[in-house]
């Protein structure tokens, strides 16, 4: 089901990337969009927001990527897990990935890849440093607009690998026993 | 309670960091031993194992990190999250953290940074390459050598922000909607 997103402060991405989530990256690139899943990825700083990800170079979202310099990460729930796994295990040669799986691609605002409606965050991003990407297939991303719904604890999914997830489960608050300065 | 961790294979350590735990990195550096916690890592190759991760410059491990070349990336559960929140909002002038927090030291086979005994994962790690250090911070690390508990499931604690955290659910299968090669 398509998302109520809206902006979110750009400073604060981390609560939605640090927990490990698999995402969805689009791209797009002479007209044409894909979709990958990409489960290796680091915040490296808060302001200007950046994120750092391995593209493997045998992808074909990694050229597209790479020749656009954008591309929107998108972080799916639990109900999108089905289609995580299709994405994963398609190739691009099959066709549009957004037909094929029923997701919305929804126009973004500062980049030319695709939102994704039914991720209830998604994240603009202009490449920011290219320096790893010959040797290590690792981008560093500026994200310059953010989209999140108002979820709260959103039942993400994190890839154990041999196929199998762990979803986002509960919540521990532990906000009094932190400094000010820390939170 | 310490834990029986055995040799693990390199290959395979994607499958306890993927997920994107909080972990808490051991270092040593002229007799002294350190530990902080870190929730900004990210695989970034099978074989050599590779990790990038972000290390403060205002953390005290920086510096002991640097120096050394070497850590330890320790994997905490769920019934660490006390010692994990006291750890990260502690400084390395308040004494040794091992004595503070009850955990347990463990030599390493590899490396000068101690092991931690009550964490069901630790990860020895060399420095790989340093060219992200100066600009980001980024360290990017091979793995040496890996000690894994025989834990199905473990319930890592996975950062929020704002002194919240995301303990690991339910496990989902899709073992069966995999191309083999992606397994």
């Amino acid at each position: 089901m398509p998302l109520d997103k809206r902006d979110f402060p750009l400073i604060d991405i981390r609560r939605h990337l640090e927990t490990g989530p698999i995402v969805l990256v689009t791209s797009q690139w002479q007209g044409q969009s894909n979709i990958m899943t990409m489960g290796w990825h680091s915040m490296m700083q808060f302001s200007p927001a950046l994120v750092g990800c391995y593209i493997w170079e045998g992808n074909r979202s990694h050229a597209m990527i790479h020749a656009a310099r954008e591309c929107v990460i998108n972080v799916p729930t639990e109900d999108l897990a089905d289609q995580v796994v299709q994405i994963g295990n398609s190739h691009a040669d099959a066709g549009d990935k957004f037909a094929a799986t029923g997701l919305t691609s929804v126009t973004a605002s500062r980049v030319g890849a695709p939102l994704i409606a039914e991720c209830y965050a998604s994240f603009e991003c202009k490449l920011f440093d290219d320096q790893l990407v010959h040797d290590y297939s690792f981008f560093i991303w500026e994200v310059v607009k953010a989209h999140v719904a108002d979820i709260v604890a959103p039942r993400t999914i994190h890839y154990r690998g041999q196929g199998t997830f762990m979803v986002a489960g509960k919540e521990l608050d532990f906000r009094a026993r932190f400094k000010s300065q820390n939170l």
